[in-house]
């Protein structure tokens, strides 16, 4: 820190400096994140709440119930009834929770989960944390996860299973329905990931059943900061019942609040509002136009795609494609972040993932496949 | 959610419903909160990089650097040399970071955490989630840890100890440079939480060592959302070295970056840019300056206080005023609240909280001292 301060009129020129070297998403160049531009409308209820702290809700009531409607939305959506949970970092925090009240509930010696190999990162991190030990499980040929492989996982010791609805690399739903099955049989707690998906499959023709109207879905992630175009960081912990954020309970000392049931202590307002405002703004109507424009923007990319002879490693069921190339996937991937294009290499499945998030327009899928063509030279 | 959207206009409007039940800082009501209105440069810097992601740094490489920047401040600030860290979702966060690093390097069966009986609550969350066993060892008269009791906890399969530089509950510091000592000699992890305490006692004449240049302490936390005036999330976690957060590593499948080194793995880059604003615009004169006046204000509710017959629990060494009424403290905290005073009643110690932030102004003092007086009969 300097010792003496600059003034307002420099530190704003320098913050824009800085600025300038971000991406911005209306350029259309970032295919490769599960983030979009908030909707304008959060951004205002951001600001409007930006000195609100959750963390203390006694001191912001007008917050603590924008959170409340948040959280009773997101599970009406996914077919829940008298739902909790909270608003909290994003999806790692979401997962974290769900794995750690199944851990606490089952207080088994040496614990185990068992997951799909598709599972989202951040499963790693929270195990080793949670010192869990994860239990991957192979895919079948439509990169779900094998229900089969997943009974044989299931031991005494195993304190959940998990699915994910919508993963990270290709967008492809795990066979939830089997799972909530399996995990009733079994009598083994049960998280569906659909931090990506929650707010995609709700808003699609077909999203299929894979929320807690299975009766064995205990807790659900979905992260308003994806889809739900709110702003970072806004992700979403649903619970079915109070019985088990019981176990995720801290007693709190001096704030106004008892008892704090997230990992986050001091948390935004903002978020909560943010979230609201596009929820109320938009209705279920406005987020399946949203959603239908994403799918029919995919749907031309893939479609283009393997014109110029690429080939798909899933016939996309959300917004997200994934391809490669029979010149090589690496190397075209190379050549398009040396145009500027942002997409992901996925080692796993040696193929480029594009994420068809809010900003990406058709304009944007023509320009990125019209360079495609080029280096590709077809 | 509704089927049906709103227009712009009666979503605004609802919002700001909300938002009026909110309690605002300004207002000067607010007396138990270590949050405090953010800078208004703060929030400029905030709205300005509202859709950046840490998470995903090559898209946002300028927020990137003013997380980075932010980070040298924070360590050179608190004497450390080529330290890491990252800015994070807050205490919570960077406090788990530290006792995670710190059990993984040790490696032990059984894991041990010795600390005092005054570290955050947010340690019973971290101790539970990490499954290390919380050895809390008792304060001495001045409410700080007690140095020769610490030493006798510490074992085989301890793996880390704590100091709080700056309690929640009264703004205590720990004897940290004897802790240091005991840590070297014992050789083990030392964390200083230094979440409120660590923008305090820099900007004090005495604030005494308490930071990296003790040569054992391994981890800070420091939050800019508290006394940094920065936005909410704003923590920070810093790290001697990097070996330390080797321990933290997560391989990262299809982001810009290879690893993650925090808990959070979507993260708003606003924080950053919120947090590098305050720095920047202030410089170390304008903390001095801001902490200078909180404790100017803190010792005239201090006398005051005695004036009106309470009792301090402890002089404030930050601040924040600790008190009891020979009259029954909690009966008091209660009449204070019923007038819209927002203090922290403290069970442990029996005590009113006070917390001093930059919102506080001295005319807040005096009417709440007026308050006081009138329901304390003086």
């Amino acid at each position: 820190m300097h010792v003496k301060g600059a003034n307002r009129k420099t530190v704003l020129e320098e913050l824009k400096r800085f600025n300038r070297q971000d991406q911005k998403y209306d350029e259309g160049k970032i295919l490769c994140s599960m983030c979009t531009k908030p909707h304008p409308i959060a951004k205002k209820a951001y600001l409007m709440f930006l000195n609100s702290n959750l963390g203390d809700p006694g001191l912001f009531p007008g917050s603590l119930q924008l959170e409340r409607e948040v959280i009773n939305e997101l599970a009406s959506l996914l077919h829940g009834e008298n739902c909790v949970g909270s608003l909290v970092s994003g999806g790692t925090e979401a997962n974290m929770l769900a794995l750690l009240a199944a851990r606490n509930m089952a207080n088994v010696k040496d614990p185990e989960v068992v997951l799909p190999k598709s599972a989202h990162f951040s499963f790693t991190k929270i195990c080793g944390m949670l010192k869990l030990k994860p239990v991957y499980v192979d895919l079948d040929d439509s990169f779900r996860v094998d229900l089969s492989k997943v009974e044989a996982c299931i031991r005494g010791n195993t304190v959940a299973i998990v699915g994910t609805a919508g993963t990270s690399e290709l967008g492809v739903v795990d066979p939830i329905e089997g799972l909530s099955d399996l995990a009733l049989k079994r009598d083994v707690y049960f998280h569906v990931d659909a931090a990506f998906g929650g707010l995609v499959l709700p808003f699609l023709p077909n999203g299929g059943k894979f929320d807690f109207q299975l009766p064995a879905v205990k807790s659900m992630t979905v992260d308003p900061h994806k889809m739900g175009m709110a702003a970072i960081p806004t992700g979403g912990a649903i619970f079915r019942d109070t019985q088990t954020i019981d176990h995720l309970k801290t007693e709190t000392p001096y704030l106004t609040n008892r008892f704090q049931y997230t990992f986050v202590g001091t948390r935004p307002g903002a978020s909560a509002a943010s979230a609201w405002a596009v929820f109320r703004l938009l209705g279920v109507e406005g987020f399946k136009k949203i959603v239908d424009k994403c799918m029919k923007t995919t749907r031309l990319l893939t479609n283009e795609l393997k014109a110029a002879r690429c080939c798909l490693v899933t016939e996309p069921t959300l917004n997200i494609a994934a391809f490669r190339s029979p010149k090589g996937t690496k190397h075209l991937a190379q050549s398009l972040w040396q145009r500027g294009w942002f997409v992901s290499y996925v080692p796993r499945y040696d193929c480029i993932r594009v994420v068809v998030m809010p900003h990406v327009q058709n304009q944007h899928a023509l320009a990125f496949l019209a360079d495609l063509r080029d280096i590709e030279k077809i």
